[in-house]
């Protein structure tokens, strides 16, 4: 099977209806790739998916779902697009510690952000001006970093977000919108030339199909990608119940760091961040104040982020993180290892190794076990003897 | 011995040189009352203190201090003036629980004020017209509600705060003015007029001696009177390294609470408020965020304050902490009693009991042992038998 086949039946897989997340999980926990799924055929599926499902698996493609498979196909063919199943090595790490990673992600302009160490930076649509500009200088100071600063696309705070970042250099971590809709759409229609930027310097990234319209209830189940893809999330104005304390919440349910921008009691659009710091989300002053705290998650630091850092705190330890991430990965196996044995194996300290793993543990590549060993993690679809 | 020698005793002992607050306790713990202190005679007091200040207490009084005696008598004897000693039931309850409760107060106007439960709200001298709003708005509604507001008389925030909770209502908490100088002198000059508002509608209160100028270590001491007569702190704007933060850090280490109003991040006023929130301090946005988490330290509810809260939140229980205080310290007798036993004999359940007796332990009216088992606190130098 060549790649265009192989995603072809990615394709057929999660465009079948009635196929979600959970269920495609599931699917290829028990039968592996895609195409050994749809060729495992109507009793084998029968047994774990409801009759109706299993008939639309194992039968015929019909005319319409060919037609929009072939569509994708011709779309990812273009320069700049991509589809990328769970199984691809581009496929975001930060991704696989959620709940429910998506099993196909689209994506227009540069994939390689999607390794990057993110940050989210999320907000108020009617953001105000100070506001805005609070988020463009944070974000361009990360991105001058090499953070990725993840958003939504969406008005007001996010859109200052991706501005600030975005950069076509290759060592800064530029920005990626996350978007509610196919990547075909844009929504809303006024970021157009934004989003034509992002796709140019930075990255677009959906899971939802091409075609697939501004629905409302896509976009708070499209933040937990934009908390997910990202190492902490930081909202910058938020009124009381609104989507980015959804982002918020959606960020500690899955381990991530919430940041939150304090602002005057006298101001509605501070509302949401005051009420994510008394629930416990760091209060931050500066992006330096965000750097400090990635830097005790043991997160590695690129040429261009040295930069930065040399510019806006010359007092700076000099990191040495992404040696110790690759002696660490080097040292865990397939067999359960404590971090005793893991410092012997490095030379590292207990303490940097502990670090190491747990920035390890956030991108996917280690897995803690219950008893607090690490192992390597692998990646559930790889298993070809599943 | 009548009231006036009582008095002149204890002023004998606190402004002989050389007897600070650590001194004067050592000395009460060891022979009693003053005047047996005075009278316990050379041989005696050389055993525990240095010769020269044996010999300066056993001794006659000199010309200097008989005058500055009798001028502080004459100054006692005047409408409104007050001279509190440790043993006076008049004594604030809270400065007990603090390392180093002064063994004199000199106070001038409403003393009731001192056995109200208070908040101290301090600030930066060089306040915003918005910062003083704010401190002016918290300490009139905090007032209304029966809480009496500490602070320290300076310029900016001290005075707003002054002012918005000066109040001669008798239910209402008014406010205390802890001044670093004697009390016959205002520092600074310009608050002339406030301070004598608050010597008809709050309280001065001052530890130093009739005359003492302004120094500037007198302040930072001083603070630890403000921090300690309250249940906790609140900071309305302060820069970085400022004596709010001083006063926050010595509320800490008498386990006060301490609260802080946000800011912008663009304000230098705002960092010191922001640095003590990352530390652990509670974002507030109003007086009723401080009010609720002073209600879980069961603090009792004056009539007054029932009325503000009827006002600004509708839908509060109707607090009746008053009564249970009054249960509680019934049931504590000067053995030792669990919380199990206390609730069957008061009639309250654990978890109300708990919270009572919290706040009588910061009174200083109960004593928690080590076993967890609580007694009455008998006033130290109550102990005639010493």
């Amino acid at each position: 099977m060549d790649r265009s086949d192989d995603l072809a039946a990615w394709l057929r897989l999660v465009l079948t209806e009635g196929v979600g997340t959970q269920t495609a999980r599931e699917l290829l926990a028990r039968f592996g790739l895609p195409g050994e799924i749809l060729s495992a055929g109507f009793p084998a599926l029968q047994k774990c998916v409801p009759e109706k499902l299993a008939y639309a698996l194992s039968g015929k493609v019909d005319e319409a779902m060919q037609a929009q498979i072939d569509a994708t196909l011709a779309w990812a063919a273009l320069p700049g697009n991509h589809v990328i199943t769970l199984a691809d090595t581009a496929y975001p790490q930060a991704l696989l510690t959620i709940a429910d990673p998506p099993p196909l992600l689209y994506a227009k302009g540069r994939i390689d952000l999607l390794s990057r160490p993110a940050l989210a930076i999320v907000g108020s649509r009617n953001a105000t001006a100070q506001g805005m500009q609070n988020a463009e200088q944070f974000a361009r100071t990360l991105s001058l970093s090499g953070i990725c600063v993840v958003s939504g696309l969406a008005l007001g705070i996010d859109a200052a977000a991706h501005l600030g970042a975005c950069d076509s250099n290759p060592d800064s971590g530029s920005t990626i919108a996350v978007t509610g809709t196919g990547l075909d759409l844009v929504y809303p229609g006024r970021h157009r030339a934004l989003a034509h930027r992002i796709a140019e310097q930075g990255c677009l990234l959906s899971e939802y199909p091409l075609g697939t319209p501004a629905i409302a209830s896509n976009f708070p189940r499209r933040n937990r990608l934009i908390s997910g893809l990202s190492v902490g999330v930081l909202v910058v104005e938020a009124a009381l119940q609104s989507g980015s304390l959804i982002t918020a919440r959606s960020a500690l349910e899955q381990g991530r760091e919430v940041f939150a921008i304090p602002g005057s009691i006298h101001s509605p659009l501070a509302k949401g961040c005051h009420r994510l710091i008394r629930d416990g989300a760091k209060l931050v002053e500066s992006a330096q104040d965000i750097m400090e705290e990635l830097r005790g998650h043991g997160l590695a630091a690129t040429p261009a982020r040295r930069r930065a850092e040399a510019v806006n705190s010359p007092s700076a330890p000099p990191p040495s993180a992404t040696r110790a991430s690759a002696q660490v990965l080097t040292a865990v196996g397939h067999d359960p290892a404590s971090v005793d044995v893991l410092a012997e194996r490095s030379g590292l300290s207990v303490s940097d190794v502990q670090t190491v793993l747990l920035l390890l543990e956030m991108e996917g590549q280690v897995e803690r076990l219950p008893d607090g060993r690490y192992q390597k993690y692998t990646h559930i679809v790889r298993q070809s003897d599943r």
